[in-house]
């Protein structure tokens, strides 16, 4: 992939095949005309979430409106891991931060929950969809992680299938590193990870959390992270071992 | 460690002990007393890479001037394990998550490289400085990682003892999963990683860094990761298995 042989990837809905042509909508358009500078004969890459990624060449450039002749397609469809992410949103920075290192970590899904010591500011749901989108054009994703609206915490475990293999990040924890408890996992499709507030969860939640089958508590060493520091812990290691990071 | 003795917690330079008075600069004293707005009668926790952790009340407060009499060791010394994190310094809020990223995560010495491809914009060390003391504050390290002065890739490199272990963060690199290498790697006393700007490696610094002994490339995934994500991701797996996150 280096040099690459295009200079801008979006995430466009429409369909995608050889010889299709794809109309950018107006934010795009804009950013494609105005911000990058685009012109008609250069290449970009498109994706869909279903189609693969795709080569096409801009044959009309204006503020409102591109228009994209897709030629070649670069990589067929693969989907990531099957990992959902449950965390409590934290400040603003912080959880923009978290969904776009969860974004560039490979999650499907990014499910905010409510926690007894959850930040009460409103959650952007509308602000998280884009950052899901920025973050998956540039870390070259194939498709687009789901966002979730925000859910108490029982509810969202009582959504997760039980076969669901959940990493749980405790900060409390002392013991069960989470380099000794994660490679010795057994293979499963679908995992799921839970972090907690600033605060860390209280001792309901930790006693719910770990009373669900197919529940792991890790512990993410002896310094205390940030919740977005051990979003990406915590995500690097299931990775590592049981998502598409191997050989 | 929960509930906490303190609700503040502060590096100083001076020795700690029993009974010991400890005077608190003026940026500490105007943060104590305004910012925090902590009172006399209050109890802080101390500490200062020599003498571990240790708890004190604040026997005097004024915007200028605080006294600390220190009382009862919390923790005595531990050092974080000795690993180097060589990175090139990207934006300046990603530079700045870098240092407060790789603090909370335990490494022992930042040094900032020049590549090919560095940005140029002039490296801060002095705030950088400020950036691991307050992260080692928060994340309660009981030292303080050192921040060198930004030196060509090359030097860095011939800086490193031959006996230290490096991992080579290359994100052209397919194969050679960080999940395989990592905990494969025999015990080692010194650690190090390398991790490139924005643009990836010139193939001259990876042939560079390539060649040097006791060092092993490693792929963080087929994701591209911003420099801040890999450099978290890899210090999380290093931590995992050769650091102090085992049990």
């Amino acid at each position: 992939m280096f040099p690459k042989p295009y200079s801008l990837r979006l995430f466009v809905p429409s369909d995608l095949g050889r010889d299709v042509g794809v109309v950018l909508d107006k934010s795009q358009s804009h950013y494609v005309a105005n911000v990058m500078r685009k012109s008609a004969g250069e290449r970009i890459a498109l994706f869909n979430g279903r189609d693969g990624e795709w080569i096409g060449t801009l044959q009309e450039v204006h503020k409102n409106h591109c228009l994209v002749h897709v030629t070649e397609q670069l990589r067929p469809q693969i989907d990531e891991p099957d990992i959902s992410l449950l965390f409590a949103p934290v400040k603003k920075i912080q959880t923009a931060l978290i969904v776009q290192k969860a974004t560039e970590l490979g999650v499907a899904n990014l499910q905010p929950v409510q926690t007894a010591r959850t930040n009460a500011e409103r959650l952007r749901e509308d602000k998280m969809e884009l950052q899901v989108l920025e973050a998956s054009e540039q870390c070259e994703r194939l498709n687009i992680p789901i966002v979730g609206e925000l859910m108490p915490l029982q509810q969202a475990l009582e959504a997760l299938e039980p076969e669901r293999v959940l990493l749980f990040c405790n900060e409390r924890l002392t013991g069960n590193g989470a380099g000794d408890v994660i490679p010795a996992l057994a293979a499963a499709q679908k995992w799921a990870i839970v972090t907690g507030p600033e605060g860390g969860f209280a001792d309901e939640e930790i006693a719910m959390i770990a009373a669900r089958p197919n529940t792991h508590a890790i512990s993410l060493g002896p310094r205390i992270l940030r919740a977005e520091t051990a979003v990406i812990a915590a995500l690097a290691l299931l990775q590592a071992f049981h998502g598409d990071w191997t050989s």
